[in-house]
């Protein structure tokens, strides 16, 4: 896949990417995505978000943001009528009904480009069943061996049931539409001892989507490889320097701003099948 | 202007600065109200804000927390009563319905003393009409030569309406109010690839005009200049460094917190007619 | 007391510490947790925070995030019937009547396994009168000679009428039950100078009490002393590298991330009695 002419794609469009998202996270995701290239517009309130959506590339939808049900549903609507892709954040959608019912509702009457999720997250919407404690994959559910068999069939069934790309992220990254796979390896422990590498991915992907609204699927590899190839140089960055997880975030988003297409390129660890 | 004597009144009279701000920047916002000497409340709830804000010694309105307009009427209108200067910073005001009206609403019930927008954001204002994506002033805009020019006479147009101060921010800054005119070459380009550079600015302007309410185009100038200069510095220290814009904006509210009342003097690049 | 183990037990948990909390310094808050080894849900939506506290081990009301009182309310009744421990930070208590009815409704309706202020907070619930500016303890509240003794009648008042330990946050922090005083003198000037710090404080003591349900004073004196032992490591840092507010408060989490056992037993100055 080519991913330098991904990123350069974002980095030429400066795609408008709309959140409606969390207030944990919101300030990051804003960050990543001007770190990418792209343009952060986080309007949300219910009374705007339909004409605010018009003027965007991609829309992000994060289930966290969950007292904006509706204000998700009716900007999502008008994304695809107008063609705008939507892509979907069920945080944490296997810990509450709330989350379930509003996952549903947005699923029935959504179009989504990508879904993007943790193990637990997206296990919950393929299978119907909740599990997870809190955002986090639990450990059983790490995907190697056996479990990264189990994530790509769980990965598939959502892609074939909504028709959209499905990302499980995590220690391995898995990315699959209803004919390919791509596995990469990037990341490291530590993007798991931050809030929001999720919902930052999530916003990479946005604005990849933002700016080739027809590859739904290179365009979730594209953030899911700027998002892994950062992640190593972050945790390389963090051993050399004996820094934490706050320090590890700064240094994140600060190597999306600097990454280039070579680096990229070269970083990336991958397969495609 | 002595730049100095306007920083080291900040730090004497520690004003609380009490902001009605969106949440993707709420708290870069109160961190650099820290930073240049002052003391941030964020209180929003429409049920409080006129006790709040009796205690406050000035006032920023944020179009960003569009759910909080009726709270930012309430606020602005006791601010008024009360004499205490009141700031709006009206983000991407020119892009919905919504946000026109809420606008409207507040220019005609509230007195500001201050109004900091961007190019397109002040242009809509003063105009009537909107434009702009999301919130950043689009290229075409950009304040120089001719539209340097153009951009004096929209702030002044809206200066002469409000009876309030206004500024656009931007590569240029421009700083009005019905007679004097001031121009800010400081900050980079890095300046717009973090969000809240502009969230940030209206807060450091409430800093100022909280501990000099009757100089509201001095306090805008103070806010400006010691934005400029902390921008360059952080800009300069991204060169040498080759960090990215989350770092640049770590090192931005790290300068105003270190600037020093000779630095802000020596490091303003103005003139003012 | 064993601070070492403590802290081990923190990362041998893991707990999940739900947080209802304020929009300024969430972020903060939720990678603070992380730094020290929990695991953070901000679930704060009426409808399902019931559900959500059943799956965790504390439960940190803020009340910051005054609009979500009744939110506040329901989880904290739920968290009582579970036996999870409710950890309350009555943030600018003393500021509104808004604020001070909502308190007053959570300390009827809710047993709190700690109650964590400022002195001008702790003040205005022990005594039921306001004071304070913002949310920042005044200079005349510092916690010296006199003071001192004062601070330690004010947090037992409380202690006794609700049942739960006390902590007063500042330049010197006390942690009094019915019958223990522990003083803890780490920390330095500019943790009043990032918005937060006492956010951050009242989550990091969730986390300890997550993990010892049992044992409040220990778990409040575990926070407090792993917050002031790192944020004299940031101040060291900060006086070095001649950094500002914002790198202390990247420095404050990434310290807690990697504080160890030893590195906190041998930091912590405190006494107890």
């Amino acid at each position: 896949m080519e991913f330098g002419k991904l990123l350069e794609g974002v980095r030429r469009e400066v795609p408008l990417v709309q959140c409606i998202t969390n207030f944990v996270t919101v300030n990051d995701c804003a960050n990543i995505i001007l770190a990418v290239g792209g343009s952060p517009t986080m309007a949300h309130d219910i009374r705007e978000v339909e004409e605010a959506v018009a003027g965007a590339k991609a829309l992000v939808l994060n289930l966290g943001a969950i007292g904006d049900g509706e204000a998700m549903l009716l900007a999502g609507k008008r994304a695809n009528e107008l063609g705008i892709p939507v892509i979907l954040d069920p945080v944490a959608v296997g810990v509450t009904s709330l989350r379930r019912e509003t996952a549903d509702r947005l699923l029935k009457n959504i179009r989504f480009a990508v879904i993007r999720g943790n193990a637990s997250e997206i296990h919950a919407l393929a299978w119907g069943q909740g599990s997870g404690s809190g955002v986090d994959v639990t450990a059983e559910e790490a995907l190697r061996g056996e479990n990264l068999k189990k994530g790509i069939q769980t990965a598939r069934r959502l892609a074939e049931s909504t028709g959209g790309v499905v990302v499980i992220s995590g220690e391995t990254d898995i990315v699959v539409d209803r004919e390919r796979t791509a596995i990469f390896r990037n990341g490291g422990p530590v993007m798991a001892r931050i809030t929001g590498s999720g919902c930052m991915l999530s916003c990479l992907i946005g604005a990849f989507c933002g700016a080739f609204p027809d590859l739904p699927f290179e365009s979730a590899c594209g953030g899911v490889g700027a998002m892994g190839v950062c992640g190593d140089e972050a945790e390389k960055r963090r051993l050399e320097k004996a820094t934490g997880n706050a320090t590890f975030r700064t240094d994140l988003i600060d190597g999306v701003f600097n990454l280039t297409e070579e680096q990229l390129e070269k970083g990336v660890c991958y397969e495609i099948f």
